[in-house]
């Protein structure tokens, strides 16, 4: 199957997200080969979790999942852009985009809103 | 100054770079914090080269600079988005995203344009 190159990488490649319809860019996860297969073959985002060490379909617990509209790869194969369509919010944090804090003058403003609260759906 | 968490992240930090008039993500590429310092410095997107292991200006041997217009870090502070002006091609194989091959029924189609001859630019 046509792929990125995992070996190169290390094993991890960087995937980048963004939303098809808006395109923002929701957020960075990164794939190894399972989770690049089960992306391809679900249509479900399928990431690998460095923190958790296990792979990860986005949205399984939050319900907020990603459904797959095209697949891009990058000139060396060795990051990926999704589109997606993303049910509420991508980022764990609440809001719609992992990216929402902008710097500004040595600062960080925080430009999203939030859409849940991480302690009712995680039930932290 | 208000950073990436360069330590958590081994040292680089993954730099999603997006066309700030088209929203066109162009490319992905690493910052260390002396990349990361001269960007937030000059305006102009520095990266870390992994390949030649050196700072990199993007743009000083093609010309293709990138004006950072915008920039945001993710909510874990291991990612950032830079929302730029691009000037002609983004990608060293002259397309102007270097995200131009796209993944259809197994195969690969090449979805952007050539805008230069990297064989006349870099004069290889």
């Amino acid at each position: 199957m046509t792929a990125p190159d995992f070996e190169k990488a290390g094993g991890l490649v960087p995937v980048i997200v963004q939303d098809v319809a808006t395109q923002e860019v929701l957020m960075l996860a990164y794939m190894n080969r399972d989770a690049w297969e089960k992306t391809v073959e679900t249509g479900k985002a399928t990431y690998w979790s460095r923190s958790r060490k296990q792979l990860w379909v986005k949205g399984e617990t939050s319900g907020n999942v990603q459904q797959v509209r095209e697949i891009r790869i990058d000139c060396d194969s060795d990051a990926v852009l999704l589109l997606v369509d993303q049910q509420g919010a991508a980022c764990h944090k609440g809001y719609r985009t992992c990216f929402f804090s902008r710097l500004a003058e040595g600062r960080i403003d925080i430009i999203g809103e939030r859409l849940f609260d991480p302690e009712v759906v995680y039930k932290k």
